[in-house]
């Protein structure tokens, strides 16, 4: 995942996120807009999510696809609807 | 999509479960077991969803990927991130 | 759930809409459509959830907690908790 | 939401959590093995989520229900719907 610099900048301001979030909770914020927040940085990493798989069908997955290797190729195409089933999930 | 069996059987016995769902309502069941169900329902149509995306992974989308139109590689690309999005959200 | 016309109106409308679905697959339409109306059904299905959790939270809900029965009144908040906990992950 | 140190250490393990993540990326790691380190991370929160919804049931939900004042009670029921409603989708 070579360069992914949006991603990284987006994962440090989620990072910063949380930080507030655990502030809410040791300065006793009301309970709702403390799970507020938690489901935006939540929505947030989704984003990211989908961004690093955007990033990784246009690389590693075209190669794979690409390539005589029908091992690498199951496997990458696998981990695919690994991540997808678990995306239903969390 | 051809001959995807598993998935139509499923989605019939999905179907049936639904159908229970509305007779509880009919019968004015318990609010939580109700949402309980509908919880299963649900579960039920993110595994056939991800059976179907696993299908889709090799067979479209190797042609795409292998094919010499990047038009449509690049768009069969994209509807993978989009229904992972959105796997995300529902 | 005494009455509740809107959820049970919008299951039905849930059921056809699923038995569109079965019908795309029957017709072997194109796999990400089949998957984006699976996660419209479960869309929908999401917020007849939250109607019925509103409905409950608004009879069921208030009659225990104000009722002198306190394994009751526990139970009846551990069920919220519970389906709140499903609903993150469906 | 008073002295909530379950949640409090929950989320700051979390925070280690995400930053691993982050210098997994500094460090080009494997888009595949990123996506999932997030999606653990959500379901992580998930879990502080449905903690404090459990406190906040036990302590302000039960205040506001069996208090006289109709709006306070219908806000605080009304909010249970909302982040039931968010759950759903993040």
């Amino acid at each position: 995942m070579k360069n992914d610099v949006t991603s990284l900048r987006r994962l440090k301001t989620i990072e910063g996120h949380l930080r507030g979030v655990i502030r809410m909770v040791e300065e006793d914020a009301y309970c709702i807009d403390v799970i507020r927040q938690i489901q935006a940085v939540e929505a947030a990493l989704n984003k990211v999510s989908s961004q690093i798989l955007e990033n990784h069908l246009n690389s590693c997955v075209i190669t794979a696809v690409r390539g005589s290797d029908k091992k690498e190729r199951e496997r990458v195409l696998k981990e695919i609807t690994e991540v997808f089933d678990t995306a239903n999930k969390v």
